[in-house]
C-alpha cells in the first residue's frame, strides 16, 4: 500500500469508517511528510503535531465507542489562517493582529468539526489576504511564489501534506494557487459558502474556496460546508445533498464547452498560449472559442472600486493605527479606496446583477467556460503572487468555477485550465470537471 | 345608512361579499365625492371615471357568475403614481418621463389585482417621490402642503375619495402626510413588501407603505401585498396569515410603551410640544420617557449619504440630459450625491446592520417606541412639503412604524403620533396601534 499521505481525502475518510485505517495513523504520516518537507516549503502558519495527535487519538477513541460519527470522522483539513479557530492562534499574515484564539470558530470550521473533521492547523496566508506575501514556496520550484492569497493553502495540499484544505478567494486567491501549485481549486457560487468568522475585505467579493488533489474530494467537502447560515446575510438555502453522487456521475451527454479569449489572452506566457491552443485543437469537437463579451472591459474597474473601498473600511483602524506595519501593496489599495466617489460603488455594485443576467445566456448554449486560471506558470520571485487577472471577472460575477491541473507549462511548472459555470449550478460543474479530467487522462492524479 | 364613500375598506369588502353592496355602487359613491372635492384638493394624477365605473361593473358580473373572488373583490385602491400599471399611465411627478403605460404591473399592483381589487388611480407623487412638491393641498385647509412625496395618496383617504391607497417612503414619504392628512400611515419593516416594478431611489431605503382611515383596512391590505417577491432580493419569506385577527385581538397584557425624545425634539413647534407632553401625562402609566441613544446622531448624515448617492445613479441619464426639467432640490440632492466618497457610503450601509442590533435591545423592556411622526401641523406653504427629519432614524433602521392620527395641533389640524416596532413584529405592532387607538378613542374613527 501506499503512504497515507499520497491517499485522496474520500479514500481517508471511507478507510477510517471501515476500521482499516486509525485517524491517529492517517495523522501520523501526515506529521512525517511535514517535517519533511516543510522547513523547505513553509506551507503552515501554525502546526502543532502532539496536539493533533491527540485530536486524531480521542477521534479514533470516540469510534471505538460506537459512538455516531460523521462524514468527515478522523480526517484531517488545513484551514488559511484568516479562518478564526478557538483552539488555534489566528494571525491573517499580519504582526499587527498577532496571534488571537478567536471566541468562536468561524462557522466553516465549526460545520467542518461537526462532520467530523480534525482542524489539522492554519496555513499561510498573504498579509490580510491581499498581495503581500508571507513565507511559502513553490513545492515544484522553492525560487518561485506558490501564489496567494490562499498560499500556503494550496502548497500544502500540492506537497501531500494534507488532502484538503479551505481557502478564500476575493479575486483570484482560490484559483491562481491552485493552478500555480498543480492542485484543484474551487470557488462555489457567491452565497453557498458562509464568511461568518473569517476576516473580512468584502461583503461583494469574498468567496471561501476548497483546495483538493481529486475532485471527489472537493465535492465530499463541499457537501459538509455549503450551508445557509444566519450569521452571513449572502448565504442562501441551497441543498448539495446528492453533490457527491452527481459528481461522479457520467453525464448523460458530452458536455459542450466554450473557451473564451478575454482581454487578457495578451498578456499571457507564451508557452503557455501554446499549451492552451494545443489543448483546445485536441478537444475541438467540445470546445467552440468566442471572443469576451464587451461589457467585461469595465468588470476589473468595477471589482477594484468595490475591492478597494471594501478594504478601505474593513482595515480603516489598522490603517490610522499601525500603518508603517502594513505592505506597500495593501496601503496604496486602501489608500485608493478612500479616494473613490461613491456613486462609482452604486453603479460598480448594481451592474454586477445586471451583467450576470446577460452573461447566464452562455449557458444556454454550453455546459461550461474554460479560460486560463493564471497568465502562466508561478512566477520565478518570492515577492509578488502572480496575477489574478484571469479571475476577476468571475469573483465580481459570483459564479462557480475551478482550476484544473491539466496542463503543463516550461519546465514542467503545473498550468491550471479555468473552467466556470452558472450560477447555483455547482454540482453539475463538478461533473463536467470530473469528465473533463477523465477526459485530459493521467493528470490530475496522483503520482 | 351613511354614504358609502364614509366606510371603512373592511366594511366595504365585507359588504360586497355579502351582496349587501355592489362595486359598481362604491365605485359611483367614490366618483361623486372626487366630482365634489378634487378641484380644491386635487389628490389625483390620473383618474378615470367611465374606465374605473366599467372596470367595477366587470368585477360585479364576475361575482354574479359565481365565479371565485379574492378578499379584496370589487374594493378600489388607489395607488403613488410611481407604481408602474399596465392600464394607466405613469409620470411620476415629472414631465420628463411623461405618462407611460408601463410593459408589467409593478408586483404589489399584480398582487392588490389577484386579490380582486380595482387599481382606481394614480394618486399625485412629488417629482421623482423627493421633494419638489406635485398639485395637491391639504385637505384640512388648501393653504398649507399635503406633506409628501406619497401626497395624493394621504389626501385622498383623508378627504373620503378612496378608502385605502399605497404609496412608499424613502424618508418620511408615508408617516409625513398621514401626519399632516389625518390618516394612518404605515411603513412595514424593510424586505416585507416589494419594489419591483416601482421608481427606483434607493435599494437600501425604498419601502412601499399603506394608507387608511383604520388600522384593521391596513392589516387587510397589507395582508395582500407582504409577498416575498423573486424580482426584488430584498424580500424574504415572511407569512402574515393571520395579521387581520391578530390586529383586531386584544393583547394578553397592557403594552408598555418608551416615548423617545430624539434630538429632533429641540425643532417641535411649541403647540405640538404641548400635545405630545398633555399625551404622555395622561397616559404615563404605560409610557416611559428616555433620550435617543448616542449612536442615533450620525443616522442622519449615514442616511443622506446612501439616498443621494442611490439618487445621483438612478437618476444619472434624467441629470445628463434633462437637468432643465429637474426641480431644485433634487438637482441639489443629485449633484451632492455625485460627491460622496465610497468608503462613506460603505460605512453608513454597514452600520445599518450594528446600529439596529444596538436598537433591537429596546424590546426586550418595551413593546413599541413612541415618538412624534413630524415636526408640527402641516407647513403654511404649497411649495414645500415639511421635514421628515421624525421618520429618517427608522427608515434608515428598517424597522416597521405606523402614524397614528391621535393628536390634534393649532386650528384642530391633525398630529399624528409614531409608533415604531421591533423588525419583523409588523402584525403586533398593528395590535398594539389598536390597542392605544382604543384607549386613546373617539379619534381615528370615522366622523
Amino acid at each position: 500500500m501506499k503512504d497515507i499521505c499520497f491517499l485522496s481525502a474520500t479514500e481517508i475518510a471511507r478507510m477510517i469508517k471501515n476500521d482499516d485505517v486509525k485517524s491517529l495513523d492517517v495523522l501520523k504520516s501526515l506529521s512525517t511528510r511535514i517535517e519533511k518537507f516543510d522547513e523547505a516549503v513553509e506551507a503552515w502558519e501554525h502546526f502543532d503535531k502532539n496536539f493533533i495527535l491527540n485530536k486524531a487519538s480521542e477521534a479514533d477513541d470516540h469510534k471505538n465507542l460506537g459512538r455516531d460519527t460523521g462524514p468527515l470522522h478522523g480526517l484531517p483539513i488545513g484551514v488559511k489562517d484568516i479562518f478564526g479557530t478557538n483552539d488555534m492562534p489566528t494571525r491573517c499574515g499580519t504582526n499587527i493582529i498577532g496571534g488571537v484564539h478567536t471566541k468562536n470558530d468561524a462557522s466553516v470550521v465549526s460545520f467542518l468539526r461537526n462532520s467530523g473533521a480534525l482542524i489539522m492547523g492554519k496555513t499561510v496566508t498573504t498579509e490580510f489576504a491581499y498581495f503581500d506575501p508571507g513565507k511559502t514556496k513553490n513545492p515544484h520550484d522553492k525560487n518561485r511564489t506558490p501564489g496567494g492569497s490562499s498560499s500556503g493553502s494550496a502548497a500544502a495540499v500540492a506537497s501531500y501534506m494534507c488532502p484538503v484544505t479551505i481557502g478564500s478567494q476575493t479575486n483570484g486567491s482560490v484559483i491562481r494557487p491552485a493552478s500555480y501549485c498543480g492542485v484543484i481549486g474551487y470557488k462555489p457560487t457567491y452565497g453557498l459558502i458562509s464568511r461568518n468568522g473569517v476576516l473580512k475585505q468584502s461583503h461583494l467579493l469574498d468567496h471561501v474556496g476548497i483546495f483538493a488533489r481529486h475532485i471527489e474530494d472537493i465535492a465530499l467537502v463541499a457537501k459538509e460546508i455549503i450551508r445557509h447560515d444566519i450569521e452571513d446575510t449572502s448565504t442562501i438555502p441551497f441543498s448539495v445533498s446528492n453533490i457527491n453522487e452527481i459528481c461522479k456521475e457520467a453525464p448523460p451527454f458530452d458536455p459542450s464547452f466554450v473557451f473564451m479569449k478575454t482581454s487578457n489572452w495578451k498578456n499571457m506566457e507564451k508557452h503557455a498560449i501554446r499549451s492552451f491552443e494545443n489543448f483546445v485543437k485536441k478537444h475541438k469537437n467540445n470546445i467552440e472559442i468566442v471572443d469576451e463579451p464587451s461589457y467585461f472591459k469595465d468588470i476589473s474597474r468595477y471589482h477594484q472600486v468595490i475591492h478597494e473601498t471594501d478594504m478601505a473600511y474593513a482595515f480603516s483602524d489598522y490603517y490610522k493605527k499601525s500603518k508603517d506595519k502594513m505592505g506597500k501593496k495593501l496601503l496604496e489599495a486602501i489608500s485608493r479606496g478612500f479616494k473613490y466617489k461613491s456613486s462609482e460603488y452604486v453603479e460598480a455594485c448594481e451592474n454586477r446583477k445586471y451583467f450576470y443576467e446577460l452573461f447566464q445566456e452562455t449557458f444556454q448554449d454550453y455546459h461550461a467556460v474554460l479560460t486560463p486560471a493564471t497568465t502562466g506558470i508561478a512566477p520565478k520571485s518570492l515577492k509578488n503572487t502572480g496575477s489574478p487577472e484571469f479571475c476577476t471577472v468571475w469573483t465580481y460575477l459570483g459564479v462557480p468555477t475551478l482550476s484544473l491541473p491539466l496542463l503543463k507549462g516550461e519546465g514542467d511548472m503545473p498550468l491550471g485550465i479555468q473552467i466556470i459555470g452558472e450560477k447555483f449550478d455547482d454540482p453539475r460543474l463538478l461533473r463536467t470537471s470530473n469528465w473533463l479530467i477523465n477526459k485530459v487522462k493521467g493528470l490530475g492524479n496522483d503520482k
